[in-house]
């Protein structure tokens, strides 16, 4: 089994041609940035996905992680993969430079992002729950909390953690019960159990520093009384030294399907004492609007899961139909036998993999390309309107990516015939790892509900209206372009009209019934994604052309999304418009 | 965790109303049985799969196989289950009486391996290579072969296997090199390395008969050069008493994603002598036409693991959403959290799960209703008919029910949340060992080449002719019926014609330029095998507005298919005819 190999040939289309790397290190905030700089990052980083990360990959699955007293023991390798990654400043990359960070866009953020999920995704929860833990106290904390923490975490010194759910508050935020009492010296007490906490507990770092959603004693009900509080594993002294042992305690990490290195905790606060220590970020009851600010980084980091675990899937793919030779391809020479490369069936799945990738990969890019100008772009409106594609990109990207990643590598397992399902093999991992992302950060139905109840209604429906706008004026450019391009602009055609129409049904059956709108969530966020997934890998078939033979995989890539792929739209008109009757025609009784 | 229940109430409707078993017991093959007699078996054998299958499933996958010297350690549990089925007599129900076979259809006998893959998937294995085995001696054995073998193996004493795969032979059986070479007395020395043997080797029966392909020295090259040979694990004397052990041994297990339970041999021929002893079935370089003649039952057999693991995740989403409470679903009552199944798009899961393993059902019973009137029919024509009708659907019940089985037993997660991902649970396991269904038994790409290769041009097209006429005649029973079933009739007329559209293409282009043909055959199958399962879902459905008010259930979930699984197809005509161009338009090395 090869080691990881970086795709920078398609970074660099993508960054060329559909979110253009120079325009946005056009910006003021990225001046100190180049494109070439950015090809720098993205080049040395990949080796070392490749020579450090990708070789531990199989190993973690092998290995798994357990409690040993009041540590998790972790797989072989992996700290070290996670001090090379650290001691290389790669953590620092995105961040703001006023903490350490590199000064980098999110965009490149985002590329790393991909590569580290491709090289070993267990391995890349610890940076990625850092920096969800970053934004919060980013953006809530308290000068003091960012001077003590922040820097450390920029730096991946210290990792952080995210502890949200408990047994009966997963999907429902705000049923959750954790205690957090006010101490006389400002600071908490905090007192729980907390589940599903990844990297809650590691060796990595001398500290961890966790982001706790608890209740006070007397907060309203539900998310309007939830708050969110520092609780550092070792306390942290005024000088930055570390401190006494905190209450948190992990009780034991589960056994899962995949992403094995990654130590899902369950985690006790207060067991020994009256409570650990934590410290409130913002005011109190304000936790759950907090999250909210980190959940698009969140989710878009999920859906940039499924990316580079199909990136992955399909490398391997391509690499074993390449060297296994079986049966006669139907133009092989007589009595020699075919590299399964060559089998019709064979390309049509790899093509399948390739094409839904990149599609992954240009959403995804295009989803972090929006979040750096709505945070820098020159003036309001067009942070605004960045903002607002964001937003609606958001549950599209992480569904989107994580529903097709299962698919990619699931053909990917299909690709190596018997010996895919065979565990040596390693590519059933890629299949195990992947499943949980279309779970967690907000299930996939939980993305739908999302999209039709928040992001649909976006300022009266005309965040929607703009995206449209920008997929009929690709299907104008298409129309223009001629013959190399008519599949693609067949079928983006009918997906925008299968789009409008099912969002037509939406505006006018689901916003008087809630219900009607909640039963068509899944299958249109299926259908508006395909769409813009669609739209986007039509940009890069029509930048291919203006490119000419060098970049003839990339149209032919694009031809197959819209012939094979993006014709799946039409079969969901129906099901968005059935409606909620036959949904209820059943007791619960009767299932 | 609740142990399996048997579906019986959709087992009776299937059998009164889609694949009636009235009708099959009037045959003069089945004289003895009668439906008192079937329901008998179905209830009693549905017990047995709840009360002493059932539990032994999770520990299989916890504990796996392993070798020990020269034989495998089964996980705890799995000898005494097989063996509470074998004493009863069950594994004998579907077989001839003449070899002490209890005389029922074969439908009966599909229905109870449904019931064996819901309860133990990776266990049920063991009775379905015996019945592959069975299958190969029954139709071209000697008499006495039969008398010496299949007496034990229909009462399920010995079991059997199919040694069919070596390293570099997996779908190209045809590149197999074993050897057998010919005795003075008739029999002959196997040598060799075969892998990918279920249940190889076993405790469970002191007895295991082996079939194995292998190549006398002056074979042809390729599958017109293939013998089958019976090697049994011990010799067998003239009076039935077992003699010597024979040459043939396990060399390892393999370390699987799924069926942990079901041992995954690699076996070794004669490496501790001149060769395992083994004896000819039928005549030399004839093993490739007998292995054919085994596929149709082995094939819809594999169809029908999708189905038992679809039906069994299917149960335990339905179990957990009616006692998870979570959130509040839109109509529940203020402050009163809901159980999961009132959340709307839980309940769309649900339905989603229940249509497509209903869906499944019919298809596999139709298939295995097929085999009985191919064997029994009184007339020639009729048996004539049924058995091309068989050649047709085995393909699209392989494929469709082992693909969709792999989305359902992932919504089955889904439902579960994060707890899905999580081992203990126990659902994950459903999905992990269904991946396997999609490989074996000849990948789902090459069931779509024997569709449109092989079963596509039966008697000049009229085969295929004669399923769209079944299908119109529907169509006509849909519009008479009326309103309840308007959108059954509106869905499943538009997939009969996109599949006239889509076969049109594959007849024009497709014949003449093979690899037109083989680079449509997978969105050929699906769109094929979805269209035949909305058909036959439309008979459900039909005759549940017969039937009334008792059958709500039943309409209900005909028309959930019908409006928002059938449509797919539409989808799926474009893949069809792009035809080659962009399949073929990359180098090998360009990808």
């Amino acid at each position: 089994m090869s080691e990881y190999i970086a795709p920078l040939s398609d970074f660099a289309f993508v960054l060329d041609h559909v979110t253009p790397m120079d325009a946005l290190t056009g910006l003021e905030a990225y001046e100190a940035i180049d494109r070439g700089s950015v090809d720098g990052v993205l080049d040395e980083f990949g080796r070392l996905m490749s020579e450090v990360w990708s070789p531990t990959n199989g190993i973690g699955d092998e290995q798994g992680t357990h409690v040993e007293g009041d540590s998790v023991v972790m797989p072989e390798g992996h700290k070290e993969a996670y001090l090379a990654f650290q001691a290389a400043g790669w953590n620092s990359v995105p961040f703001d430079e006023a903490y350490g960070g590199g000064g980098f866009p999110w965009l490149v953020g985002i590329v790393m992002q991909e590569m580290l999920n491709s090289a070993n995704m267990a391995l890349a929860m610890a940076p990625l729950l850092t920096q969800g833990a970053i934004d919060a106290i980013l953006h809530h904390g308290n000068e003091e909390q960012k001077e003590k923490y922040l820097l450390k975490m920029v730096a991946g010194e210290w990792t952080g953690t995210m502890n949200l759910t408990e047994p009966d508050a997963g999907s429902d935020v705000g049923a959750l019960r954790a205690k957090a009492v006010r101490h006389d010296d400002g600071s908490y007490r905090i007192t729980g159990q907390k589940i599903f906490i990844s990297f809650g507990e590691h060796d990595f770092t001398d500290n961890i520093v966790h982001l706790v959603l608890a209740r006070t004693p007397d907060a309203p009900a539900g998310t309007k009384g939830i708050s969110l509080f520092i609780v550092p594993k070792f306390l942290v002294n005024d000088d930055g030294s570390l401190g006494e042992r905190n209450d948190v305690h992990v009780v034991s990490v589960e056994h899962k399907m995949g992403i094995k290195a990654s130590p899902t905790c369950v985690l006790a606060y207060g067991d020994n004492s009256e409570g650990a220590i934590g410290y409130l970020v913002g005011e109190e009851n304000a936790g759950m609007r907090y999250m909210f600010t980190m959940m698009n980084n969140a989710r878009l980091g999920v859906g940039v899961q499924g990316l580079g675990a199909a990136q992955r899937s399909y490398q391997r793919a391509v690499e074993y139909s390449r060297e296994r030779k079986q049966g006669y391809a139907p133009n092989a020479v007589r009595g020699e036998k075919s590299f399964i490369i060559e089998h019709p069936d064979v390309r049509r799945q790899l093509l399948t993999m390739r094409a839904y990738t990149e599609s992954m990969r240009v959403l995804a890019f295009k989803a972090a390309e929006q979040i750096d100008y709505a945070r820098h772009a020159p003036d309001e409106a067009a942070r605004t309107a960045a903002s607002e594609m964001v937003d609606l990109l958001i549950p599209l990207t992480k569904s989107y990516c994580t529903d097709v990643a299962e698919t990619v590598t699931s053909i990917g397992i299909q690709v190596h015939g018997g010996m895919g399902y065979i565990e040596e093999t390693g590519v059933a991992q890629y299949y195990r790892d992947v499943k949980i992302t279309q779970i967690y950060e907000g299930t996939n139905g939980i993305q739908a509900m999302d999209l039709v109840g928040r992001k649909l209604p976006m300022r009266g429906g005309g965040v929607y209206q703009d995206q449209v706008a920008r997929m009929k004026a690709t299907i104008d450019d298409l129309a223009a372009a001629g013959e190399p391009v008519d599949v693609i602009h067949r079928e983006l055609s009918a997906a925008v009209d299968a789009l409008e129409e099912a969002t037509g049904w939406i505006m006018s059956e689901g916003m008087s019934d809630p219900v009607q709108a909640l039963s068509a969530a899944t299958p249109y966020q299926r259908l508006f994604a395909t769409t813009v997934a669609g739209w986007l890998m039509a940009q890069k078939g029509l930048a291919a052309l203006q490119v000419g033979d060098a970049a003839k995989g990339h149209l032919v890539t694009a031809r197959f999304f819209a012939e094979h792929l993006l014709p799946q739209v039409k079969g969901l008109v129906a099901p968005v418009t059935a409606g909620k009757t036959d949904l209820f025609a059943l007791t619960a009784d009767q299932f």
